[in-house]
């Protein structure tokens, strides 16, 4: 059920059929918009009556929706959602740069990076502290350690900082000491967790599942949605097909397929699809070009020493480089103004 | 590293071994074969230096181990594991039928269910309380009061009972109340709950992920079983291909692949891998023909109005006659004898 | 449109309906059922007027078919086809056995393998003359040569040939020396070829192509049959996924699907499908259970010589044992009574 | 085996050493580079003996290959090949433009679309008159007819002509009518047909199989290449995936994949990869960002009327304004210069 109100519908209005759908047993979700605000309903088992609403004031029309999201939808939102991050927005119409290493190793390591991503005019910064890797023998992460050289890097550099958590410990430590909460792909559908990041208030980046269908993902991100945090970034990181000539397929047809039905911003990483340094680049620039609100870039200062996924990690000189190159195919292409913040239009 | 005891070998041989791994710092994990008993070294971040080990009394020999994973091998445990859930095994040469609904919505529908499965001849009962669904808004099962239901059946009928997890809490909860903690395939990769339930003694069921590799699904074992609980049974559920026919595609291939690298049970879960109740028996016929050690199957009293899955479930007639199909089947393929149980070896 | 001709139609009526289809400048292709006969209309653009057919003497009904296919579907044929291969058939309830080199190499390779083929008990007997080979520098295959070492199989061991054909002129040859023609999974959508083998009066095996959905392969099925050839034999050999374990996924489910929608036979390739001689045995042992009407197996007197495939070949010795252990699971299933002979019901 | 020349060597040398492979029974193809010459040797069965060469005038190196393809590889031929298609090239550095409807229909619609198709400064024009379709039921084209509409359309607008052949006759009418012959994705590992195409002399757009690996596409180049035809132009189409809000996922990682392997000019078919209008526009921006040498895109005058594949095609609009937004891009991201043209070289 979608209730939207009239243009002149006033706060009170709102508060009432927000009120009355409590009083149902249900969850309002309002959605202010440019022109009016919607209020989606969530909680509901089967249908839910329109009479309930219809008559009330400042009622334009409630709406049954046939589709599994709500939340995620065009039709609450019809806009695009610029998303707060730190001090600076993901899905304004700017191209975000969300660059570092795979893994946080060493304060010397991570400030070398940050220093050059700083430098090259990113607003965000990443890094995995908990690292989610196929053998339980794997180098795992520095944790808390890692997360405090990552809240260093802010206060020095001002960059915010985008970083992974994978159970709930993790979750509450990203939000004490990250600006981001990444989830990755391997979490995309562990639905406790989203749920869990759904009632913090920190943003949450939010992976494509090696073989989640668009609806799929578009559902995770609902998840979350529909626990209270509605700032989610979704990401493409490439999906698993028989494909064998890069780690993964990258699959940018997501971007146009989410930005019909979508509100939310979407983001491109060129280094987990592809696997190899050589490929980042041209990756990249077709992310850029296929309209994507930003890229998520591994960069480490000596990547054949890295302790995990350095064969695709860009040198600094190499994410220099590529990082003036897509300023100049990002103006070329010349996009769309500047969304509306939908944090602080929920205020 | 993996350290070969001579089949003369004491167990105050093979402890002497073990402390000398911990006071290295690592982990050892003995597990006895037939006639010797080997211990895996894990915890290592390079590689061990075998003169710690070779003139020790007891050891015939110290192996570098190259493969990514230990404790699931073949190397480590030539025979097949036979794992003990509550009173009845899986893995030892008899084919161990798991049937039940998808989700638990009643106690009559629960009971209905227990009665024909445990009438079959079946040990096992499954059915889901915490049910990981696409969608925020489907039923999300019935949590602790459908686990008490659970309970009581196995009270009642003798079952044993397996169940998912999705998280801690819920790991907490199976563990207090059913006999095997089920592993679904979007959780295969949540490394924090494998590491938690291998920190549980109660016996895992993982099904494979949707799109993971055979070395994906071991290496997921390893990391419960790194965790010191060797109970792991393997589960192929169908897997996400192109193919449009079925849900999934039940990939068999990987039973005999399995049983060339790991001792541990694998068994086939031909209701999620078609999603269509016509294609249940033919498949589950196939599992038991390429040598699976079990099937888990769902069977609902009135599939039409199941509350999740129901397009795929039999009906307890259906379930009766593919019982008896399968058991005739089986004899007729004169399986292996019966395999050491592990989780009494280790003791 | 299908028209169905009543119970007690004559050779009359039918012959009159035709002549009205050919008149409308359409095709018609009667397919005799066990209490009917049934006439599929092809070669139509649009919708065909019921009214033309509806009261002419014998028919029963008109029926407009929305499904892609017609002459492939149950709706046309509602019993099984039992396809007349040489002297032997495929589809009549028995397990239909084709065994035999990937390659013929020679005449001795060749004889060696007939021998033991056909002291099993095996009627029909692989080898391919032509082989469509990724690289352009492998082995390509005798030719012509090939061939008329298959037809001395035919003649010294009573063996039915099926054998591959990529082309017109190999299709030529395949009807001059063979008995069955092998379409290859590569060539499953060149549709001319499939027009072509459709014009023949030589059974076809069909291979299901790597990628090809349920719907692409039973239409290729209707390619050959709406040309006048309607003995085709639908077979699966393994799909291409992410999984890496074997070289293609053997997709079982395929053979339930087949069975609601045609009445054509389909067979199992468990050798191509696995890549792995210790894979051929579970995955042929899957095939019958799941109720395929026969299997291709590789069979090479030394697989390790073998000029392509060897890693697949069964030897001689493990032919025998897999046949007969084959034999004792298919009478354990006690599958349904023979099919009615489709080329002959059509005479 | 690969013969490299030295950069002093004449054509007397050059003629020498083939003269020499052809004696030995095989086939040299000499590849002129900027410095020096190569020549490939193909039609040996096992290693060719180095010292046949090594000492012969001009001679720098005789190198045995172990890589599966030689024509097509970077090693025979280190920069790229610019291939002459009529009187345009693709590979030169330029942006190709390849557009047209899918299928010809009439007179009025080919010319509806050439004439603006010309007059955006395009070069190439396609068009099919041969349709591989799913269906047998389906709009076939209209062959040979189609063939002279398409030649008349490059009389008249100066448009050269690339139209797919299915088979032997098909490729010998689009040798006769047009400028390029196109083998479709269902095609390419139709051996035979690449072999006969691969005597021609007319250039080849080979596009990738639907579950084609970077290898199986340049070997099927290679089998062209084999035959004597070096003009053989990539073309990357989608691959079939599990995901489904594309009808195929565009694969732009294989560009640069292919320009470390091959010297050979790749395009990009964003029409068939999306299946759908709105994903026409951003997907062919990616394909010239990801550094694409072209583009093939269907315009229809009337989308929604179109025969085959309306739902993807063009508008005449949309396709000018997508023309004037890709040149913009090509320009800002400013690419290499221009090519050595491989079929001059080879004169």
């Amino acid at each position: 059920m979608l209730i939207v109100m009239k243009p002149d519908a006033t706060e009170a209005d709102i508060s009432r059929v927000i009120g009355v759908i409590e009083h149902l047993g249900y969850r309002g979700h309002a959605m202010p918009g440019e022109s009016r605000t919607a209020i989606g309903v969530t909680g509901n088992k089967g249908a839910v009556d329109p009479t309930h609403f219809e008559n009330l004031p400042g009622v334009a029309d409630a709406i049954r929706v046939t589709k599994p999201y709500k939340l995620i939808s065009n039709d609450l939102r019809p806009g695009r959602s610029s998303i707060k991050v730190g001090n600076a927005f993901i899905g304004d119409g700017s191209l975000a740069m969300i660059a570092g290493p795979c893994a946080v190793e060493s304060v010397d390591q991570v400030f070398k990076v940050a220093e050059i991503v700083a430098a090259s005019g990113a607003k965000f910064f990443r890094g995995g502290a908990f690292k989610p890797r196929t053998s339980p023998y794997a180098f795992q992460g520095k944790g808390e350690d890692g997360l405090k050289i990552l809240a260093e890097v802010r206060d020095q550099f001002g960059l915010n900082i985008v970083t992974e958590a994978m159970d709930e410990r993790g979750v509450d430590l990203v939000v004490k000491y990250g600006d981001c909460i990444q989830i990755g792909a391997r979490n995309m559908q562990n639905y406790s967790l989203l749920k869990y990041v759904g009632q913090t208030k920190t943003p949450v980046l939010l992976k494509r599942g090696l073989s989640a269908t668009l609806d799929e993902l578009l559902l995770a991100a609902e998840y979350i949605m529909s626990e209270g945090n509605y700032d989610v970034i979704l990401c493409e990181r490439g999906i698993r097909t028989f494909a064998d000539h890069a780690r993964n397929t990258l699959d940018i047809s997501i971007v146009p397929a989410i930005r019909r039905l979508s509100h939310l911003p979407i983001i491109i990483d060129p280094s987990h699809a592809s696997g190899h340094n050589y490929m980042v680049e041209p990756l990249a620039r077709a992310g850029v070009a296929v309209g994507a609100d930003g890229l998520i870039i591994e960069v480490h200062p000596c990547p054949q020493e890295a302790l995990c996924d350095g064969a695709q990690a860009l040198t600094p000189e190499q994410y220099v480089g590529l990082n003036s190159q897509l300023a100049t195919l990002h103006d070329a292409l010349n996009v769309r103004p500047g969304a509306v913040e939908m944090s602080e239009a929920l205020a």
